[in-house]
C-alpha cells in the first residue's frame, strides 16, 4: 500500500479514542471522589472504551476510580481490561459484585478471565455461577492452554439433523438460553456427532417445511479441541469461516468458536510475533511500568551483549592489521551493517511465510534458491557501489577490492543465513520469530568482519 | 505467552496445507496434460486451497494448469488468489469463464478484483455484470483507495424501522438476491438513515409480532464511507463487530461491511508493519521472482549505506585515536549494536502502541518519561557489565570507564530516539513503522560512535 493513504483519508482520527477533556474532566471526578459526576462521563462510554481508560489510568487513581465505579464494573468491561491490569481490578472489587459480572459472561470469557488465578480464587468465582455452567468451564479448563478447548464457548445451537426449518425456528422461539451471538444451527446426530451447519440467514429465508439437510453449507469444518488457537486463527481468516463447531477426540460437539475471538487471537499473535522479532518480551504491555519493562528488555540486550562480544573478539585477532591501516576500522562497520540488515529482511520474509504457512515444504527450495540469488545480485550492486566510494575516500584500489569482496560474501551469507535459520528453528520446533534475529545478525557481524580484516591482512599487509 | 505451547498441542502440523503427495500428483497431471486426473485431485479442495495450490506452482505449470483448468476457475478462487498472481491468471482466462465468475462474486471482491486493472479491462469485467451490481460497483471505486467505500458490499438487508418480527420474517422469504452471508438487518428510515440492526439471532428466537425496534443491539455503530479501512479493522476488533453498516456524508446507509473481510484488512494491515519495520517492501509476496524481490529489497539497503557512511564518517574523525589504542575499534561495534538493539526494542513498543491506539495523547508524557527511565537503567546494567568485561579483557580502568559511560550515554539516547522518533513521525502524518528504524540506528550509531571515541580520545590521550 502507498503513502498516499494517510493524505487521502480525511476521517478524524480520534474517533475512537478518548480525548483529553474527557479524560481531565474523569481524572477531575476521581480526585474529587465525585461518584455521580463519574457516573454522568461514563455513561455513554461502550465497555470497551472503559477498559482502555482503567488501563490508561495512574496506578492510584485506578484505585480510586474502581471505589467510586465498582458497582458499574459488569462482565463486558472484565473480558475487555489488558491482563496484566485485569488480575489487580478483579482483586479491588468486591465479591458480589464480581459474582454477578461473571455470571453474565459467556463460557470462553470466563475462562479468559480465570485461567490463570490461583485455585482458591478460582473455586471463589467458579461457586458463584450454575453448576452447568461451572462443569462447562471446568471441562474447557481441562484442555491445553491456548487451544481451541478454552477458546471455545459451551453454549452452542443445535438441531436435530432430521428437522425442518420450521421446527428449528419453533424450538429457537422456546429457548431463553441462547447465546447473546450465535451465527449458526449446528445440524447433530443422536450421539452428537455434528453433522453440518445452517447459517441463519438461510434460515430466515427458507419456507417452514424445507429439511435443514438441504440448506447446509458446503463449507463445513470443524476445529479439534486441541488445535493451537493460531491455527484456528488462520483457519478462520483462511476459508472466513464465522463460527466453527469444536470437536473432541470422539468427533462429539464440545463448543463453538465465534470469528471475534478468532480474530482477538490473530491480532494477539502478530503482535506476538512483531515484538519477538524486535526482542521486546511479547507479553509487554503500555501500561507495564518501568520495573516490568526493564526486565523483559534485559535477557534480549545481555544475548546481544555476548554476540557483540564474539563479533568484537574476530576484530580482535586482527588488531595488528587494524593498526596499520585504520581505514578498516572506518569501513568495517559498513560491511557488518549491510549484512545485518539484509539478513533481517530475508529472515522477516521468511518467519512471516512460516506463520501464514505460505512457506511450505512445496516451495522451500524454491524460496531458498531466490534468496541465495537476491542475496547475490544485492552484494554485486552494493560491492559496487561500495567499492567506488571506497575509492574516492581513500584512493586506494587494493581496499575497494577488499570491501567490495566481502560486501559480496557478507550479503550472501546474509540471505543464506536469514532463510535457514528460521527454517531450522522451525524444523526443530522452536520458534523462529523468537530467537532467528540474534543468530542471523551474529553470523552477519562474525562473517562481516572476517572476511573484510581477512582479506584485507592477505591483500593489503 | 510462553514456549510451553508448542510442546502442549498435538494437533498434526499440516492439517490444512497441501501434502507433498498430492502437490506431486496434481505436477504429474498437469506435466501430462490429464484434464480428467486434475480434476478428480481438486474436487475435493477448497477456493482457499486452490487459490494456495496456483500461487504455488512454477509459472510454466501454472500456464499449463489454467489451461486445463479453466472452465472450474470461479470467483470464489479468484477472489482467494494474491493480488501479484491474480492479474496473470486473469489475463489467461477465456472471456466467458471470467464473466461468469464475476457475476457471481458479491460487489466487495468485485472491487478488490478490479481496482488496480486498467481502465479497457475494467470496462470488458464491468459489461457483463447486471445493470445495478454495474453501478454499485462504480459507486464504490470512486471512494479513496483502502477505504471503507471500498471494503464494503452494497448489498445490505434492510428493514423499514417500524417493521415486526414476522412482517421482516415474510419479506426475507420472498427475496431471492439475498447476500450469500448476512448477519444483522439494518433498520432504516424513510430517507435510507439507519437506525439500527437487529441480529439473525435476535429475529428468530422472538415471536412474530415483537417490532423490530424493542430487539435492536445496544452497541449500534456506523463506519463512514470514507474511513480508513485500517481504522475500520480496529474497530471491529475493538467492539468485538460482526457486520457495520457503512454511511455517506449525508449518513445515508451505502452498504455493509462484515468481520471477514475486516479480518483480512488486520492480518495485511499487521503484514505491512512487519515487514516495513524489517525493510522490506510492504508488497512483498511469497510467489516474487528474484527481480521482484531484489528491486524491494535495494531501496532500503541503499538507505542504510547511506546511514552506514554517516556512521563511518564519524569514525574517520577519530582515525589518530584508534592508530594509539586499536583496542577501541575492537570495542566501538559493542556500543552501537547494543544502542541499535535497546532503540529498536523502544521503537516496535512505540510503533505498535500508536498502530493498536493504545499510545495516545492520554498517556504519551508517562509512557515518554517510562522509556527514559528504562533507558536509564539498562545503560548502568550493561556499562557496568560491559566496564566489567572490558576491565578483564584488556586490563585498562580508563577503557572500562569510557566504555561504561558510553553505553550509559548512548542507551539513554537509544530509548529516547526511539520513542521521539515514531511520535515525531506519526505527528506529520508519515508512517512510524516506515522509517522510524532507518532513523534510530542511524542515532544511535552516530552517538554510539562519537560518545565512546570521543570519551576516548580525551581520557586516554
Amino acid at each position: 500500500m502507498t503513502e498516499q493513504r494517510e493524505a487521502q483519508i480525511d476521517a478524524p482520527e480520534d474517533e475512537f479514542q478518548l480525548s483529553q477533556r474527557d479524560l481531565d474532566s474523569i481524572n477531575k471526578a476521581i480526585d474529587e471522589g465525585d461518584g455521580p459526576a463519574l457516573d454522568a462521563l461514563m455513561e455513554p462510554m461502550h465497555a470497551a472504551d472503559i477498559a482502555d481508560l482503567i488501563e490508561q489510568l495512574t496506578a492510584p487513581r485506578r484505585r480510586s476510580f474502581i471505589d467510586l465505579y465498582s458497582g458499574e464494573i459488569d462482565g463486558d468491561i472484565l473480558t475487555e481490561i489488558d491482563e496484566s491490569i485485569r488480575e489487580e481490578v478483579i482483586e479491588q472489587l468486591p465479591r458480589e459484585v464480581l459474582a454477578e459480572a461473571v455470571r453474565e459472561m459467556d463460557s470462553d470469557d470466563v475462562v479468559d478471565l480465570i485461567e490463570d488465578m490461583e485455585a482458591p480464587e478460582q473455586q471463589a468465582i467458579l461457586a458463584a455461577l450454575d453448576e452447568s455452567d461451572r462443569v462447562a468451564i471446568e471441562q474447557s479448563l481441562t484442555y491445553p492452554e491456548y487451544s481451541a478447548g478454552r477458546l471455545m464457548q459451551s453454549e452452542v445451537v443445535t438441531a436435530p439433523e432430521h428437522w425442518t426449518v420450521g421446527e428449528t425456528i419453533d424450538f429457537l422461539r422456546q429457548e431463553d438460553w441462547l447465546p447473546d451471538q450465535f451465527y449458526h444451527v449446528v445440524l447433530v446426530d443422536p450421539r452428537r456427532h455434528p453433522a453440518g451447519y445452517v447459517t441463519l440467514g438461510k434460515l430466515l429465508s427458507s419456507r417452514r417445511n424445507v429439511p435443514l439437510r438441504e440448506i447446509v453449507e458446503d463449507s463445513f469444518r470443524t476445529i479439534s479441541v486441541r488445535q493451537d488457537e493460531g491455527d484456528v486463527a488462520h483457519v478462520f481468516n483462511k476459508y472466513h469461516l464465522i463460527s466453527a463447531p469444536v470437536v473432541d477426540e470422539h468427533d462429539r460437539l464440545v463448543g463453538v468458536i465465534t470469528i471475534d475471538d478468532a480474530m482477538s487471537v490473530l491480532d494477539e499473535e502478530h503482535e506476538e510475533d512483531i515484538l519477538r522479532l524486535a526482542g521486546v518480551g511479547d507479553d509487554s504491555s503500555i501500561s507495564d511500568t518501568i520495573v516490568e519493562t526493564t526486565r523483559q528488555r534485559v535477557p534480549w540486550l545481555a544475548a546481544n551483549i555476548v554476540t557483540s562480544l564474539i563479533a568484537a573478539s574476530v576484530i580482535a585477532l586482527f588488531e595488528e592489521t587494524i593498526a596499520r591501516l585504520v581505514a578498516l576500522a572506518v569501513l568495517m562497520p559498513i560491511v557488518a551493517s549491510m549484512g545485518g540488515n539484509a539478513g533481517t529482511q530475508t529472515l522477516t520474509v521468511a518467519v512471516r511465510g512460516l506463520a501464514t504457512k505460505s512457506l511450505t515444504r512445496a516451495n522451500t527450495v524454491r524460496i531458498v534458491r531466490r534468496e541465495m540469488s537476491v542475496g547475490l545480485v544485492n552484494g554485486v550492486i552494493f560491492g559496487l557501489a561500495m567499492g567506488g566510494v571506497t575509492f574516492l575516500w581513500f584512493h586506494d584500489i587494493r581496499l575497494s577490492l577488499v570491501i567490495g569482496m566481502a560486501m559480496i560474501v557478507n550479503l550472501f551469507v546474509a540471505a543464506l543465513g536469514g532463510i535457514l535459520v528460521p527454517l531450522g528453528l522451525d524444523k526443530v520446533g522452536a520458534d523462529p520469530a523468537l530467537a532467528s534475529g540474534t543468530f542471523v545478525t551474529t553470523v552477519t557481524d562474525v562473517v562481516g568482519f572476517f572476511t573484510f580484516l581477512g582479506l584485507a591482512t592477505l591483500v593489503l599487509l
